[in-house]
């Protein structure tokens, strides 16, 4: 593990060397480390690059970590991870991936993440997205999240990519069958010239289903953010997606919410708004002291909290 | 003016005979009846079907109606209206269209509407849509409306559908320029196996422009509803897309509202909700005395209001 590694890690998964428990890193497409613990068990798949994480009936309130860095320009990495969640089990991924570029070549992390969630179980699902280094090469982050949610089960994804990645393109796609609940909460900010696109797709098709999905970005600069939410309900269900972007600069930010509604019982909801941050929020802050840069940053802080 | 014609100009337009001031009421693709005023000048156009309806300046509070019906099966009309407001006008032009069949064959109506709208001036615009008779032929009515809003112009648009129309599309375009507003109020209700599409886009392009665009609808039996909205903000201006739908039965709803902020000053706003009926209130209306048909009738009547 690189000291480039060590410091991405700290970034996107909180840690500082090695964890206890359960854990995959992977550094430029290789694995620089892995341990199962009692209930989780990490393989590698033999057909394709990346691991299949089989959480075990039984599990409560254990965390698995699996960040993936790269650390030089010039990777176009793609990895497939599956998670096989059992009945009733109650587990914390912690997933985040880090992009290092210090030369003129782009770098890429493709993850493809399926999730087969058992019957009542919860999986908190953390992703946090960064980019570092000096390079001019791009820093690429493209995930993919493909979720089956058995009846009972719960997933709450919680997705932050705040700073560095220059390109990203973001699809989560779920189903949920009976009573089976998604909660999603994104926080996004791009600058410069970066452009961020996020396409969720979420399948209501179990009675007392529901799902809630909440983006809140900014984007300033030169950039450009697009977001789309497409929610199904075929049964009687509830769903509700929510877009607040704040555009500052030269940017540019599109929602694009779909809602539709093939069951009598199916109650859809969706709310989007975008605009800058309101003058008076800054002259107030300003009136307390802060430079109106501070005061910016504050409000945004606070926005993305 | 026959009697199905004269019958549907009261449910279109609330005429009961041919009006004072200005109007064109159109039979079965031929004119049935024409009249300019003082202000207004209605001229057959030349190189296709069709009309253009001149508004001089000087315009106050007058109204032109400009009906449309069709009779009977196997009619297939397609249509040119041209609107020119002059600076400052302020007019009402009652549109409208209905489609009576009693045979077999489908018959439809495709008005093609452009308006150019004079600086300050004013336009309220009425269009009912309805679709009558015992025929098994299909009742289309497929409206488009173009709209170019100069400086402090107002279009405010009024549309209703409720009943007897089995297909329609309806195609809303509108580029506004400083201080121009665009108000559009939109009502349907389907039934059976009848389907309405509704498309607005909006392009916000001068200083202090502003859209607000709600749609109410009910959606009943097997019928299908597809809402669109784009709203593009490119330059200080707002804009609100609200779209409000009740599902029966087993009908179908789709919702799909579009913002594009390309302007640092640009706050657009996006609202939708699917429901059914609270049971609720059906039920405390059934505690007044009223029987289940009745209550979901008056609940339906007041959001359609």
């Amino acid at each position: 593990m690189n000291r480039i590694t060590q410091k991405l890690l700290g970034l996107v998964s909180g840690l500082s060397g090695r964890p206890g428990g359960a854990y995959n890193i992977r550094e430029d497409s290789r694995c620089a480390g892995r341990q199962n613990s009692e209930h989780i068990r990490i393989e590698q798949k033999t057909d394709k690059p990346g691991i299949d994480i089989i959480v075990r009936a039984g599990t409560r309130g254990e965390t698995v970590y699996i960040p993936a860095c790269i650390t030089h320009s010039a990777v176009d990495d793609l990895v497939y991870n599956d998670f096989y969640i059992a009945e009733g089990a109650d587990v914390t991924v912690v997933a985040g991936c880090g992009v290092h570029t210090e030369g003129e070549a782009d770098s890429r992390h493709n993850g493809i993440h399926r999730f087969f969630i058992g019957k009542d179980a919860h999986v908190r699902y953390l992703e946090k997205h960064i980019g570092t280094g000096g390079g001019t090469g791009k820093r690429i982050i493209d995930p993919q999240t493909v979720c089956e949610i058995a009846e009972g089960g719960l997933l709450e994804m919680d997705t932050a990519q705040i700073r560095g990645v220059d390109s990203t393109k973001r699809v989560t796609r779920a189903r949920l069958e009976r009573a089976a609940r998604l909660v999603i909460r994104e926080k996004i900010m791009t600058y410069g010239c970066q452009s961020a696109v996020t396409d969720f797709e979420v399948e209501l098709n179990g009675t007392g289903s529901g799902t809630d999905l909440v983006s809140r970005s900014v984007a300033r600069g030169e950039s450009k953010q697009l977001f789309r939410s497409r929610i199904y309900g075929n049964a009687a269900c509830s769903g509700h997606s929510e877009c607040d972007a704040i555009i500052m600069d030269g940017a540019e930010v599109s929602a694009i919410p779909e809602l539709t509604a093939r069951h009598v019982d199916a109650a859809l909801i969706h709310e989007a708004a975008i605009g800058k941050i309101a003058g008076e929020q800054i002259v107030k802050l300003m009136t307390l002291g802060l430079t109106e840069e501070q005061a910016e940053a504050k409000i945004i802080d606070g926005f993305l909290k």
